[in-house]
Protein backbone atom coordinates (compact mmCIF):
# COMPACT_ATOMS: atom_id res chain seq x y z
CA UNK A 1 0.00 0.00 0.00
CA UNK A 2 1.67 3.15 -1.13
CA UNK A 3 1.65 6.16 1.61
CA UNK A 4 1.36 9.44 0.17
CA UNK A 5 1.94 12.36 2.93
CA UNK A 6 -0.83 15.20 3.24
CA UNK A 7 0.37 18.41 4.32
CA UNK A 8 -2.19 20.45 6.47
CA UNK A 9 -2.19 23.90 7.34
CA UNK A 10 -4.74 24.37 9.34
CA UNK A 11 -8.30 23.56 9.20
CA UNK A 12 -10.75 26.28 7.21
CA UNK A 13 -9.96 28.19 4.24
CA UNK A 14 -9.01 32.04 5.11
CA UNK A 15 -6.15 30.87 7.88
CA UNK A 16 -5.41 27.35 7.05
CA UNK A 17 -6.22 24.37 4.95
CA UNK A 18 -9.09 24.62 2.14
CA UNK A 19 -11.47 21.82 4.42
CA UNK A 20 -12.95 20.46 0.66
CA UNK A 21 -10.05 20.27 -1.51
CA UNK A 22 -8.08 18.50 1.61
CA UNK A 23 -11.05 15.89 1.78
CA UNK A 24 -11.09 15.37 -1.76
CA UNK A 25 -7.84 14.45 -1.37
CA UNK A 26 -7.92 11.88 1.57
CA UNK A 27 -11.12 10.33 -0.14
CA UNK A 28 -9.40 9.79 -3.65
CA UNK A 29 -6.27 8.34 -1.66
CA UNK A 30 -8.47 5.87 0.01
CA UNK A 31 -10.59 4.92 -2.77
CA UNK A 32 -7.54 4.58 -4.59
CA UNK A 33 -6.26 1.97 -1.82
CA UNK A 34 -3.90 4.14 -0.34
CA UNK A 35 -2.95 5.49 2.95
CA UNK A 36 -2.99 8.78 3.82
CA UNK A 37 0.16 10.51 6.42
CA UNK A 38 -0.92 13.89 7.25
CA UNK A 39 1.24 16.21 8.48
CA UNK A 40 1.13 19.74 9.17
CA UNK A 41 4.16 22.20 11.48
CA UNK A 42 3.73 22.46 15.08
CA UNK A 43 3.72 26.46 15.13
CA UNK A 44 1.03 29.23 16.02
CA UNK A 45 -1.25 30.83 13.44
CA UNK A 46 -3.14 33.94 12.91
CA UNK A 47 -7.47 33.25 13.40
CA UNK A 48 -10.03 34.23 10.81
CA UNK A 49 -13.10 34.50 11.78
CA UNK A 50 -14.95 32.59 8.65
CA UNK A 51 -18.45 34.38 9.14
CA UNK A 52 -17.35 37.51 9.19
CA UNK A 53 -14.33 36.87 6.67
CA UNK A 54 -12.35 39.40 9.01
CA UNK A 55 -8.98 38.59 11.28
CA UNK A 56 -9.57 38.03 15.07
CA UNK A 57 -7.07 40.27 16.64
CA UNK A 58 -4.68 39.32 18.95
CA UNK A 59 -6.04 35.52 18.19
CA UNK A 60 -3.68 32.36 17.69
CA UNK A 61 -4.44 28.88 17.42
CA UNK A 62 -1.93 25.89 16.95
CA UNK A 63 -1.65 25.04 13.05
CA UNK A 64 -1.19 20.93 14.05
CA UNK A 65 -3.83 21.01 16.28
CA UNK A 66 -6.14 22.39 13.97
CA UNK A 67 -5.45 20.50 11.32
CA UNK A 68 -5.78 17.78 13.49
CA UNK A 69 -9.88 18.46 12.89
CA UNK A 70 -9.69 17.74 9.31
CA UNK A 71 -7.04 13.85 10.08
CA UNK A 72 -9.56 12.93 12.91
CA UNK A 73 -6.56 13.07 15.17
CA UNK A 74 -4.29 10.83 12.79
CA UNK A 75 -1.53 13.37 11.99
CA UNK A 76 2.01 13.76 12.91
CA UNK A 77 3.93 17.01 13.71
CA UNK A 78 6.15 17.69 10.08
CA UNK A 79 9.08 17.42 11.59
CA UNK A 80 9.41 14.72 12.53
CA UNK A 81 8.51 13.08 8.70
CA UNK A 82 11.41 12.59 6.20
CA UNK A 83 11.00 11.43 2.46
CA UNK A 84 12.20 8.07 3.53
CA UNK A 85 8.84 7.96 5.50
CA UNK A 86 6.69 8.09 2.04
CA UNK A 87 5.95 7.34 -1.39
CA UNK A 88 4.73 10.80 -2.54
CA UNK A 89 3.89 13.94 -0.84
CA UNK A 90 0.78 16.16 -1.33
CA UNK A 91 -0.66 19.55 -0.72
CA UNK A 92 -4.25 20.78 -0.63
CA UNK A 93 -4.28 24.30 -0.62
CA UNK A 94 -5.99 27.24 1.61
CA UNK A 95 -4.67 30.20 2.84
CA UNK A 96 -2.64 28.55 5.75
CA UNK A 97 -0.62 26.96 2.60
CA UNK A 98 0.23 30.95 1.87
CA UNK A 99 0.64 31.84 5.32
CA UNK A 100 1.64 29.57 7.61
CA UNK A 101 3.71 26.91 5.20
CA UNK A 102 5.55 30.12 3.80
CA UNK A 103 4.51 33.71 3.69
CA UNK A 104 3.48 34.12 0.14
CA UNK A 105 0.05 35.69 1.13
CA UNK A 106 1.87 38.77 2.63
CA UNK A 107 5.47 38.95 0.77
CA UNK A 108 4.73 37.54 -2.86
CA UNK A 109 7.57 36.71 -4.91
CA UNK A 110 9.79 37.68 -1.66
CA UNK A 111 8.26 34.80 0.80
CA UNK A 112 9.99 32.70 3.00
CA UNK A 113 8.96 28.67 3.38
CA UNK A 114 8.59 27.09 6.91
CA UNK A 115 12.08 25.12 7.07
CA UNK A 116 10.95 21.70 7.88
CA UNK A 117 8.26 22.38 5.04
CA UNK A 118 10.94 23.32 2.65
CA UNK A 119 13.58 20.33 3.43
CA UNK A 120 10.63 17.73 2.82
CA UNK A 121 10.15 19.33 -0.47
CA UNK A 122 13.73 19.06 -1.28
CA UNK A 123 14.01 15.77 0.44
CA UNK A 124 11.25 14.34 -2.17
CA UNK A 125 12.47 16.20 -5.20
CA UNK A 126 15.83 14.91 -4.82
CA UNK A 127 14.88 11.04 -4.05
CA UNK A 128 12.65 11.47 -7.25
CA UNK A 129 9.18 10.95 -5.79
CA UNK A 130 6.13 12.26 -6.84
CA UNK A 131 5.10 15.84 -5.34
CA UNK A 132 1.52 17.49 -5.94
CA UNK A 133 0.20 20.78 -5.02
CA UNK A 134 -3.43 22.11 -5.15
CA UNK A 135 -4.96 25.64 -5.05
CA UNK A 136 -2.06 28.39 -3.71
CA UNK A 137 0.32 25.31 -2.80
CA UNK A 138 2.34 25.95 -5.94
CA UNK A 139 3.45 28.74 -4.42
CA UNK A 140 6.11 27.72 -2.16
CA UNK A 141 6.76 24.72 -4.50
CA UNK A 142 7.84 27.40 -6.90
CA UNK A 143 10.15 29.25 -3.83
CA UNK A 144 11.84 26.32 -3.06
CA UNK A 145 12.57 24.70 -6.39
CA UNK A 146 12.99 27.97 -8.05
CA UNK A 147 15.58 28.94 -5.20
CA UNK A 148 17.84 26.01 -5.77
CA UNK A 149 17.80 27.17 -9.90
CA UNK A 150 15.64 23.76 -10.59
CA UNK A 151 13.73 24.64 -13.57
CA UNK A 152 9.95 23.26 -13.33
CA UNK A 153 6.20 23.59 -14.53
CA UNK A 154 3.46 24.38 -12.05
CA UNK A 155 0.10 26.00 -12.09
CA UNK A 156 -2.12 28.08 -10.16
CA UNK A 157 -5.20 27.88 -12.54
CA UNK A 158 -5.41 31.47 -14.97
CA UNK A 159 -5.06 34.14 -12.21
CA UNK A 160 -2.26 36.32 -14.15
CA UNK A 161 -0.86 37.94 -10.98
CA UNK A 162 -0.46 34.91 -9.21
CA UNK A 163 1.28 33.40 -12.08
CA UNK A 164 3.25 36.22 -12.56
CA UNK A 165 4.80 35.88 -9.01
CA UNK A 166 5.35 32.14 -9.69
CA UNK A 167 7.10 33.13 -12.52
CA UNK A 168 9.13 35.79 -10.64
CA UNK A 169 10.22 32.89 -8.31
CA UNK A 170 11.42 30.63 -11.13
CA UNK A 171 8.67 28.71 -12.65
CA UNK A 172 7.49 28.19 -16.05
CA UNK A 173 3.24 28.91 -15.45
CA UNK A 174 1.29 26.80 -17.33
CA UNK A 175 -2.76 27.63 -17.13
CA UNK A 176 -4.87 25.21 -16.63
CA UNK A 177 -8.83 24.41 -15.80
CA UNK A 178 -9.85 23.43 -12.27
CA UNK A 179 -10.89 19.64 -13.34
CA UNK A 180 -7.61 18.93 -15.17
CA UNK A 181 -4.27 19.07 -13.75
CA UNK A 182 -0.45 20.21 -15.31
CA UNK A 183 2.25 17.76 -15.03
CA UNK A 184 6.12 17.80 -14.82
CA UNK A 185 7.14 14.82 -15.61
CA UNK A 186 10.99 15.37 -15.10
CA UNK A 187 10.77 16.43 -11.42
CA UNK A 188 7.59 14.39 -11.08
CA UNK A 189 5.59 17.57 -10.10
CA UNK A 190 1.93 17.63 -10.69
CA UNK A 191 -0.65 20.83 -9.71
CA UNK A 192 -3.70 21.80 -9.71
CA UNK A 193 -5.97 24.80 -9.35
CA UNK A 194 -8.71 24.31 -6.68
CA UNK A 195 -10.80 26.50 -5.65
CA UNK A 196 -8.16 28.94 -7.47
CA UNK A 197 -10.92 28.33 -10.63
CA UNK A 198 -13.34 26.04 -9.15
CA UNK A 199 -17.18 27.23 -9.07
CA UNK A 200 -18.14 24.70 -6.69
CA UNK A 201 -16.97 21.47 -4.97
CA UNK A 202 -17.45 18.71 -7.68
CA UNK A 203 -15.10 20.54 -9.79
CA UNK A 204 -12.19 20.59 -7.22
CA UNK A 205 -13.20 16.70 -6.03
CA UNK A 206 -12.72 16.10 -10.15
CA UNK A 207 -9.40 18.07 -10.42
CA UNK A 208 -8.27 16.23 -7.02
CA UNK A 209 -8.99 13.13 -7.98
CA UNK A 210 -7.22 13.55 -11.33
CA UNK A 211 -4.18 14.60 -9.13
CA UNK A 212 -3.68 11.96 -6.86
CA UNK A 213 -3.99 8.97 -9.79
CA UNK A 214 -1.80 10.81 -11.57
CA UNK A 215 0.94 10.87 -8.47
CA UNK A 216 0.12 7.24 -7.51
CA UNK A 217 0.94 5.98 -11.30
CA UNK A 218 4.37 8.20 -11.11
CA UNK A 219 5.45 6.57 -7.38
CA UNK B 1 -32.60 23.30 -8.59
CA UNK B 2 -33.28 21.56 -5.17
CA UNK B 3 -32.29 23.23 -2.14
CA UNK B 4 -31.38 20.80 0.69
CA UNK B 5 -30.08 22.29 4.14
CA UNK B 6 -27.35 21.25 5.68
CA UNK B 7 -27.40 21.36 9.24
CA UNK B 8 -23.26 22.10 10.97
CA UNK B 9 -22.63 21.66 14.49
CA UNK B 10 -19.34 23.06 14.64
CA UNK B 11 -15.86 21.90 12.88
CA UNK B 12 -14.14 18.59 14.00
CA UNK B 13 -15.37 15.28 14.83
CA UNK B 14 -14.78 15.50 18.89
CA UNK B 15 -16.48 19.01 19.08
CA UNK B 16 -18.33 19.83 15.99
CA UNK B 17 -19.46 18.26 12.68
CA UNK B 18 -18.07 15.55 11.25
CA UNK B 19 -15.57 17.09 8.73
CA UNK B 20 -15.62 14.20 6.02
CA UNK B 21 -19.16 13.18 6.84
CA UNK B 22 -19.97 17.07 5.82
CA UNK B 23 -18.05 17.61 2.96
CA UNK B 24 -18.93 14.28 1.12
CA UNK B 25 -23.18 15.99 1.97
CA UNK B 26 -21.52 18.31 0.01
CA UNK B 27 -19.98 16.63 -2.70
CA UNK B 28 -23.25 14.30 -3.14
CA UNK B 29 -24.94 17.54 -3.19
CA UNK B 30 -23.08 19.29 -5.60
CA UNK B 31 -22.62 16.43 -7.80
CA UNK B 32 -26.51 15.48 -8.36
CA UNK B 33 -26.90 19.36 -9.29
CA UNK B 34 -29.21 20.35 -6.15
CA UNK B 35 -28.11 23.15 -3.82
CA UNK B 36 -26.67 22.87 -0.19
CA UNK B 37 -28.33 25.45 2.09
CA UNK B 38 -25.52 25.29 5.29
CA UNK B 39 -26.78 26.41 8.84
CA UNK B 40 -25.73 25.95 12.38
CA UNK B 41 -26.94 27.45 15.61
CA UNK B 42 -25.69 30.77 16.68
CA UNK B 43 -24.59 29.58 20.51
CA UNK B 44 -21.50 28.66 22.55
CA UNK B 45 -19.66 25.17 22.33
CA UNK B 46 -16.62 23.58 24.39
CA UNK B 47 -13.67 22.88 22.49
CA UNK B 48 -12.02 19.67 22.28
CA UNK B 49 -7.73 19.79 21.26
CA UNK B 50 -8.10 17.10 18.09
CA UNK B 51 -4.56 16.55 18.71
CA UNK B 52 -4.54 15.06 22.23
CA UNK B 53 -8.68 14.60 22.21
CA UNK B 54 -8.57 16.30 25.40
CA UNK B 55 -11.15 19.13 26.19
CA UNK B 56 -9.24 22.58 26.42
CA UNK B 57 -10.91 23.76 30.23
CA UNK B 58 -12.61 26.71 29.85
CA UNK B 59 -12.13 27.54 25.99
CA UNK B 60 -15.17 27.84 23.82
CA UNK B 61 -15.87 28.98 20.07
CA UNK B 62 -18.92 29.83 18.70
CA UNK B 63 -20.70 26.99 16.76
CA UNK B 64 -21.89 28.57 13.65
CA UNK B 65 -18.54 30.57 13.31
CA UNK B 66 -16.82 27.38 13.20
CA UNK B 67 -19.21 26.00 10.74
CA UNK B 68 -18.40 28.30 8.97
CA UNK B 69 -14.92 27.13 8.04
CA UNK B 70 -16.25 24.30 6.18
CA UNK B 71 -18.67 26.13 4.21
CA UNK B 72 -16.62 28.39 3.41
CA UNK B 73 -18.64 31.09 4.91
CA UNK B 74 -21.94 30.52 3.50
CA UNK B 75 -23.66 29.81 6.19
CA UNK B 76 -26.90 30.93 7.74
CA UNK B 77 -28.09 30.80 11.66
CA UNK B 78 -30.66 27.78 11.95
CA UNK B 79 -33.14 30.65 13.94
CA UNK B 80 -33.31 32.16 10.82
CA UNK B 81 -34.52 29.09 8.06
CA UNK B 82 -37.90 27.76 8.09
CA UNK B 83 -39.14 24.38 6.35
CA UNK B 84 -40.76 26.87 3.59
CA UNK B 85 -36.96 28.06 2.51
CA UNK B 86 -35.45 24.11 1.74
CA UNK B 87 -37.30 20.96 -0.25
CA UNK B 88 -34.88 18.50 2.26
CA UNK B 89 -32.95 18.64 5.41
CA UNK B 90 -29.68 16.80 6.38
CA UNK B 91 -28.06 16.37 9.50
CA UNK B 92 -23.87 15.22 9.25
CA UNK B 93 -22.37 13.81 12.04
CA UNK B 94 -19.45 14.21 14.60
CA UNK B 95 -19.64 14.82 18.08
CA UNK B 96 -21.04 18.65 17.55
CA UNK B 97 -24.40 16.95 16.77
CA UNK B 98 -24.82 15.72 19.99
CA UNK B 99 -23.43 18.09 22.47
CA UNK B 100 -24.41 21.04 20.75
CA UNK B 101 -27.38 20.48 18.45
CA UNK B 102 -28.83 18.50 21.45
CA UNK B 103 -26.68 17.09 25.03
CA UNK B 104 -26.98 13.38 24.07
CA UNK B 105 -23.81 12.89 24.68
CA UNK B 106 -23.65 13.82 28.27
CA UNK B 107 -27.75 12.90 29.27
CA UNK B 108 -28.25 9.65 26.90
CA UNK B 109 -31.75 9.37 26.26
CA UNK B 110 -32.96 12.42 28.72
CA UNK B 111 -31.29 14.77 26.60
CA UNK B 112 -32.61 18.25 25.48
CA UNK B 113 -32.64 19.56 21.90
CA UNK B 114 -31.64 22.87 20.81
CA UNK B 115 -34.92 24.70 20.27
CA UNK B 116 -33.97 25.93 17.03
CA UNK B 117 -32.58 22.61 15.69
CA UNK B 118 -36.09 20.64 17.14
CA UNK B 119 -38.27 23.39 15.88
CA UNK B 120 -37.22 22.57 11.85
CA UNK B 121 -37.46 18.88 12.54
CA UNK B 122 -40.59 19.48 13.41
CA UNK B 123 -41.42 21.61 10.62
CA UNK B 124 -39.46 19.63 8.01
CA UNK B 125 -41.75 16.22 9.05
CA UNK B 126 -45.23 18.50 9.11
CA UNK B 127 -44.34 19.36 5.88
CA UNK B 128 -43.42 15.61 4.46
CA UNK B 129 -39.98 16.97 3.47
CA UNK B 130 -37.19 15.00 3.30
CA UNK B 131 -35.49 14.57 6.66
CA UNK B 132 -31.82 12.41 6.49
CA UNK B 133 -29.45 11.96 9.63
CA UNK B 134 -26.03 10.57 9.59
CA UNK B 135 -23.56 8.83 12.41
CA UNK B 136 -24.83 9.88 15.90
CA UNK B 137 -27.45 12.75 14.24
CA UNK B 138 -30.09 10.19 14.53
CA UNK B 139 -30.06 10.67 18.65
CA UNK B 140 -31.79 13.62 18.28
CA UNK B 141 -34.39 13.28 15.67
CA UNK B 142 -35.22 10.30 17.98
CA UNK B 143 -35.71 12.97 20.65
CA UNK B 144 -38.08 15.11 18.74
CA UNK B 145 -39.81 12.11 17.06
CA UNK B 146 -40.32 9.99 20.14
CA UNK B 147 -41.32 12.80 22.07
CA UNK B 148 -43.97 14.35 19.73
CA UNK B 149 -44.96 10.25 19.99
CA UNK B 150 -44.80 9.54 16.01
CA UNK B 151 -43.51 6.12 15.13
CA UNK B 152 -40.78 6.13 13.01
CA UNK B 153 -37.57 4.16 12.45
CA UNK B 154 -33.53 4.60 12.61
CA UNK B 155 -30.59 3.49 12.27
CA UNK B 156 -27.31 4.31 13.99
CA UNK B 157 -24.84 1.24 12.57
CA UNK B 158 -24.54 -1.65 15.36
CA UNK B 159 -23.45 0.06 18.49
CA UNK B 160 -25.95 -1.81 20.94
CA UNK B 161 -25.55 0.92 23.39
CA UNK B 162 -26.54 3.96 21.30
CA UNK B 163 -29.36 1.98 19.66
CA UNK B 164 -31.24 1.14 23.03
CA UNK B 165 -31.17 4.48 23.74
CA UNK B 166 -32.97 5.38 20.77
CA UNK B 167 -35.32 2.40 21.64
CA UNK B 168 -35.96 4.27 24.95
CA UNK B 169 -36.47 7.36 23.36
CA UNK B 170 -39.23 6.21 20.58
CA UNK B 171 -37.22 4.59 17.97
CA UNK B 172 -37.60 1.88 16.08
CA UNK B 173 -33.63 0.73 15.19
CA UNK B 174 -32.69 -0.96 12.59
CA UNK B 175 -28.89 -2.17 12.13
CA UNK B 176 -27.39 -1.14 9.01
CA UNK B 177 -23.75 -1.46 7.53
CA UNK B 178 -21.69 1.93 6.61
CA UNK B 179 -22.18 2.18 3.23
CA UNK B 180 -25.93 1.73 3.41
CA UNK B 181 -28.61 3.68 4.82
CA UNK B 182 -32.42 3.11 6.68
CA UNK B 183 -35.32 4.42 4.69
CA UNK B 184 -38.28 5.11 6.87
CA UNK B 185 -41.38 6.06 3.60
CA UNK B 186 -43.91 7.59 6.16
CA UNK B 187 -41.93 9.46 7.58
CA UNK B 188 -39.48 10.48 4.69
CA UNK B 189 -36.61 9.40 7.22
CA UNK B 190 -33.42 8.45 5.73
CA UNK B 191 -30.30 7.38 8.16
CA UNK B 192 -27.00 5.91 7.60
CA UNK B 193 -24.34 5.17 10.11
CA UNK B 194 -20.98 7.38 8.78
CA UNK B 195 -18.16 7.08 11.53
CA UNK B 196 -20.27 5.46 14.09
CA UNK B 197 -19.22 2.09 11.78
CA UNK B 198 -17.04 3.09 8.49
CA UNK B 199 -13.84 1.94 8.86
CA UNK B 200 -12.38 4.72 6.48
CA UNK B 201 -13.23 7.60 4.43
CA UNK B 202 -14.37 5.89 1.24
CA UNK B 203 -16.89 3.86 2.95
CA UNK B 204 -18.63 7.26 4.68
CA UNK B 205 -18.24 8.73 0.75
CA UNK B 206 -20.85 5.61 -0.06
CA UNK B 207 -23.11 5.55 2.45
CA UNK B 208 -23.29 9.25 2.39
CA UNK B 209 -24.17 9.38 -1.41
CA UNK B 210 -26.94 6.74 -1.30
CA UNK B 211 -28.33 8.68 1.45
CA UNK B 212 -28.04 12.07 -0.12
CA UNK B 213 -29.67 10.61 -3.53
CA UNK B 214 -32.38 8.98 -1.90
CA UNK B 215 -33.37 12.12 -0.14
CA UNK B 216 -33.51 13.86 -3.38
CA UNK B 217 -35.51 10.98 -4.89
CA UNK B 218 -38.03 11.58 -2.32
CA UNK B 219 -38.14 15.71 -2.65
Amino acid sequence: MAKVGVVLSGCGVYDGSEIHETVCTLLALDQAGAEAVCMAPNIEQAVVNHLSGEEEAGATRNVLEESARIARGNISDIAKVTAADIDALIFPGGFGAAKSLCNFASKGPDCEVNPEVARLVREIVAAKKPLAAICIAPALISKVLGDDGLTHKLTIGTDEGTAGALKTMGSEHVDCPATDFVIDSENKLVSSPGYMLAGSIKDVAEGVEKTVREVLKMI
